[in-house]
């Protein structure tokens, strides 16, 4: 065979043994809380027909799918992209599974990001959803489960922001947002937390003049300029724009060129969000107070778009729900500007931020009541969430939040091997001590004592079981624990309880 | 969006949770097992560079590989194949990790293989490798492990035969076949489980003559013709060939063309395995008796081949250590004619076979000692198994294997919902169970108490909950043991005792 140089795919990563460990005591963990609530374990198959997956994720997401092939397969097939795509199809397929359908999975999903520090091609997405129930209970559930986990994790500084679809998309009618504004809308809405209210105003006053602002970074504008041209894009006003550039120093030809591709643009018929409504939207997004008052503001200025008014009935009963569950208000505000982005939410939508340690956003999910019809004729209200595990690991790993039990090993106790003679009683040995429920390993050559006790140090093996020829004539074992540096020689029978006290004093 | 009908790729299943919960119940039972006898977990990306995979498994079987892609990559990419080549990957990937290595793997693996029954395109391998020791002690820890998982899962009929590959080649030598037909040779054998030893003679006497065999085959020979006509091509004799074609009344036309494709073939160079060597090689692949017994004998007729004497010495080892561990010698016999597919292994092989029931081989491995070198400069010897769970979990399910307490729901409990107003005690009911350990799940919706308790029925959950406005006024709560049609009215504080009492009766 050719030797070929041992390299994984861009973006790609190996989970080594001291981070599996990690990792699966998060996914243990998570996979408790699910259970306890009556969530049921189900896998589905990493590859899917392509066509169940496109349309569902929007364009910019969809050029991330990975495609599949093999040879003399006909099939288009892709790497699922998420866990909440593949539910729907199974619910579709599958009519006589019991409803509500509480159903949980872990698994990797798949997409061709640009690869960076923390972010990686393929990552886990844990999963829990409620199918066939419109019920807020199943929504506050959800908030529930999130709230669960994360305090058994060790975290204590977090907050589950919650809002609702039909109160943004009110709100955007209420403020007389054209409809196909409305996408861009939220996403200006939806940078508030990091760009303030200034940096929104400035992001939505841009709003529907994505293509001249492109000609003007293209032309390597200054951003400030940018800004300041805006009024006159607005307008339109381009003998304005002219004039700007022109006291702002930009070469003549230059500024001819951008003008040109400007007048060509048509931006007389270009739709942009009115000062007005801009000033009414940062008023609604700016609201605060008790989850109480805020949702009466809402109803009030909500009155006449009754569509948004279920909406606020929806998040009155859901946090009415997480009061009676004792899960404090603080942790679960309602939050107007918050936004998700996937389009097919249709209800609640919630979004975890660890605040300390800072690592962001960490679960997002909602109601999705149509996403199911998109594979059959008989839908199903659904809600549910994603939590990424990946970031959550990480920083449980720098700031050392894992209980101490969770070692870089599994193995409790290593026995020695001391000639080729002696084997016969090492092996002996290390088959009782599993029997009593030790992890246990059995070292493999007759190397010199040090060489041995170093393995079990580089690998964080806690206890080591010696058996040399004395140890052998009297009957006995010599136990040493590595971490306390103590050792002691008991006999075989005592070996057991010997470790198990270290164990507990731990 | 466009609807689109729920459908799966070919050979793609769903795991649904009734499913999921065996499979968890048999994943946890391999993963405790290989923990205790301390293999760590490692995870690799389920997707590769296609050079990693190439050129490792053979022509036919690298067909089976799943190709990937994305837009705007340029890297080959494909799905793993495997998790015994990534392992070598990986250990040549990070020369750091300490030695051995001992690491286990459980997650899936993709072939494009024809859908058949219990055959799918994606399936799970438990794979438990150690990396860095030739000692056979390694060996035998992977028999032991294998050993030890059957009986947890409950299987008392099987056999873990064990043969090397040195001792399969020096056979060949022995026996003087030429090295181009070992493979040939190797395949035959393979199947004198099947086809007994008659079966085996016809095969080695066919071997070298494929191409001959192909021409009458498509010819529409029939296959007893087809027998009586190898003598005459081993020969070769193409006159001996035409007067037996035209003795079995075979056309003038077909029997002409036949002979005129047969005289293209140059039969006359082709390498067949002569008579007195298949007969000697029938003698060696007989041999019965004790593994004390086999390897003297092999020891004795190999005494000539340094390589194959080796292979014996090690397998005196391994058989010595598995008495060592009172791993029953009927439960690992030598079996000098077993020969496992893979061509990387270099020492020891095993197979599993389950007789009873009759599920056939469902684990393999073997020692590889230069795969690894394939990646790097620096190989190191590795041996160990993959264990197949798809027909495990199969033949537990049809046999009623599993135990009482793995049921087809993970819930425990279900707690009612009468109305709406008495929803708050419902919901803290339900949380007060959860904190005393039990999977609980509340009913969301306000639907007829005998709905709420079918849906119990019907997903299996064993205990309900029930509370009406009685019970709430009493401080009480009915409580319901679906499994034994009991039923108790119980104060608020005494509902956790009861359910645990009915789970000890269970």
């Amino acid at each position: 065979m050719e030797q070929v140089k041992p390299k994984l795919p861009r973006g790609m990563r190996d989970m080594l043994p001291q981070n599996m460990i990690l990792r699966q005591y998060v996914v243990r963990v998570i996979q408790d809380v699910f259970e306890e609530f009556g969530f049921e374990p189900l896998q589905t198959p990493a590859v899917e027909l392509e066509e169940t997956l496109m349309g569902k994720y929007g364009p910019d997401a969809e050029r991330l799918i990975y495609n599949v092939g093999h040879t003399g397969g006909r099939e288009r097939l892709a790497l699922r992209y998420d866990l909440s795509v593949p539910l729907c199809r199974v619910v579709a397929q599958y009519p006589d599974l019991s409803k509500p359908l509480k159903r949980y999975q872990i698994a990797p999903v798949w997409r061709a990001e640009r690869p960076q520090k923390g972010r990686y091609r393929e990552f886990y997405q844990c999963d829990a959803d409620t199918v066939g129930s419109d019920s807020m209970l199943a929504d506050a559930e959800i908030v529930n489960v999130i709230y669960e986990i994360l305090r058994r994790l060790g975290f204590e500084r977090f907050v589950i922001n919650i809002n609702n679809r039909k109160i943004i998309a009110g709100i955007g009618q209420l403020a007389g947002v054209p409809d196909d504004l409305l996408g861009g809308l939220y996403r200006s809405i939806d940078k508030l937390d990091k760009i303030g209210l200034e940096g929104v105003r400035t992001e939505l006053r841009q709003t529907g003049l994505g293509d001249a602002v492109s000609i003007l970074r293209k032309a390597q504008v200054p951003k400030t300029l940018i800004a300041g041209l805006v009024e006159d894009l607005r307008g339109p006003d381009l003998d304005g724009v002219a004039s700007k550039l022109r006291q702002a120093d930009v070469e003549p030809e230059t500024s001819a060129d951008i003008l040109d591709q400007l007048s060509a643009l048509d931006l007389e018929n270009r739709a942009t969000i009115p000062e007005m409504v801009i000033e009414r939207l940062l008023e609604f997004l700016g609201i605060e107070g008790s989850n109480r008052e805020i949702l009466a503001q809402l109803r009030q200025w909500l009155a006449d778009y009754p569509d948004a008014l279920a909406g606020v009935a929806e998040l009155e009963k859901m946090t009415g729900y997480l009061e009676t569950l004792s899960i404090p208000e603080a942790v679960c505000p309602v939050v107007p500007s918050m936004v998700r982005g996937l389009e097919y939410y249709t209800g609640p939508i919630y979004e975890t931020i660890v605040e300390e340690p800072k690592i962001g956003s960490i679960t997002g999910g909602g109601r999705y009541d149509k996403l199911i019809g998109v594979f059959t004729d008989r839908s199903y209200p659904a809600t549910g969430t994603t939590i990424g595990i990946e970031r959550i690991i990480d920083v449980m790993e720098e700031l050392g939040m894992f209980p101490p039990e969770v070692g870089t090993t599994v193995t409790q106790v290593l026995v020695t091997l001391f000639s080729p003679d002696l084997v016969t009683e090492s092996i002996q040995l290390a088959r009782d001590l599993r029997q009593t429920g030790l992890n246990t390993e059995l070292y493999f050559d007759d190397d010199p004592l040090g060489k041995q006790i170093r393995y079990a140090l580089k690998k964080g093996i806690p206890y080591v079981a010696i058996l040399g020829p004395d140890e052998v004539a009297a009957g006995q074992v010599t136990v040493r624990n590595l971490e306390m540096k103590q050792q002691e020689t008991v006999s075989r029978a005592q070996v057991m309880a010997r470790i198990k006290a270290w164990q507990e004093e731990r």
